[in-house]
């Protein structure tokens, strides 16, 4: 018996929804409810911007951004400072130091961080195209803006010893209290670091 | 500056995602990467289902149940029972009683329940047609299957009170405790309820 009891098609429509991230079966079936609800308003527009999406979306060939034109906008930015590039883990983490205004260089997506015990290694990420970006006498500064858990900081070692023949300075993100953090529900870690990092007030 | 670094048709794209229930804007996020990711594996099939969704999918005239036939297969079902409706209040409902195995009747789905807060009267509901229904002779029974808040329990005894010179009898769903529930963990209410209709043993 299937899940709902509705036509084959509905029913493959909420096994694709529950594939996305953050739905379950559960919700895939009030999504699918929902886009059947919304039809004009929801449901038409999505099928079509997944069609453009499908159709456009590239993956920028010099910093693995995703984008509709290729090299992507940041690449292709003539006013971003070319001198550091900024590397990440995902476009999700280009995305949010984007929306942070956090600076205005260019960026190297590596799609993933090292990762042992799932089996990913220095081939399955970026890391060639990054270390030949790196020789590049345009560039001085490497930041490494990883996720600061054991595989991000075990990536960022592994980078960092790749690169020690380059002539660029590597840098990683300031460890410290949030902005807005409260220093009581913070880890001793992260406390630790932000003494260690004080700065004159 | 948009909330992404990509072209418009991304950013749209997260939009139409966010609209999801259980999405916010930074699942959405995930879930566009996730898709633009997957484009063969999700995106394209997703794509296409909605589409087929789209154009198949109809609301059955009988008891508003959804499906890609019309009348739905429940309702098209010669082997189900045809002296009960169970009356819920949206077609998710429907697939929760249809996955228990709770009951091989037909349903009359409402639309939603009674919610003066909200602005949902009588009208915005399809209480004319469950009437209508429960004056065929072939009904006997009338079975509320409408969840235990407040809006539920108002919408049950408005329709028990219109159905008061129809040849029906007027059921509910029995309150006890959950299968697998805790009495610890239960409010009062349900056990209440749960030890006025114990039943024996």
């Amino acid at each position: 018996m299937p899940a709902v009891s509705a036509g084959p098609e509905i029913e493959r429509l909420i096994q694709l929804l529950a594939r996305l991230p953050n739905l379950g079966p559960r919700s895939a079936r009030r999504a699918a409810l929902f886009l059947i609800k919304k039809r004009e308003a929801v449901m038409a527009p999505l099928a079509a911007a997944l069609q453009t999406a499908m159709d456009k979306v590239e993956i920028c060939r010099l910093c693995g951004n995703i984008d509709t034109q290729n090299p992507c906008a940041v690449c292709s930015d003539t006013r971003r400072e070319t001198s550091a590039i900024v590397v990440v883990a995902d476009v999700a983490d280009l995305w949010a130091l984007e929306r942070a205004h956090a600076i205005n260089a260019r960026y190297h997506v590596l799609g993933g961080t090292l990762s042992p015990l799932d089996g990913i290694g220095p081939d399955d990420l970026a890391i060639d195209a990054l270390v030949k970006r790196a020789h590049d006498p345009a560039v001085t500064e490497i930041i490494l803006a990883l996720n600061a858990t054991v595989d991000g900081q075990s990536t960022a070692h592994y980078i960092t010893d790749l690169l020690h023949d380059a002539a660029v300075k590597v840098t990683r993100l300031a460890h410290g209290v949030p902005v807005g953090g409260e220093l009581d529900y913070l880890d001793e870690g992260t406390l630790a670091a932000a003494m260690r990092s004080r700065t004159p007030f």
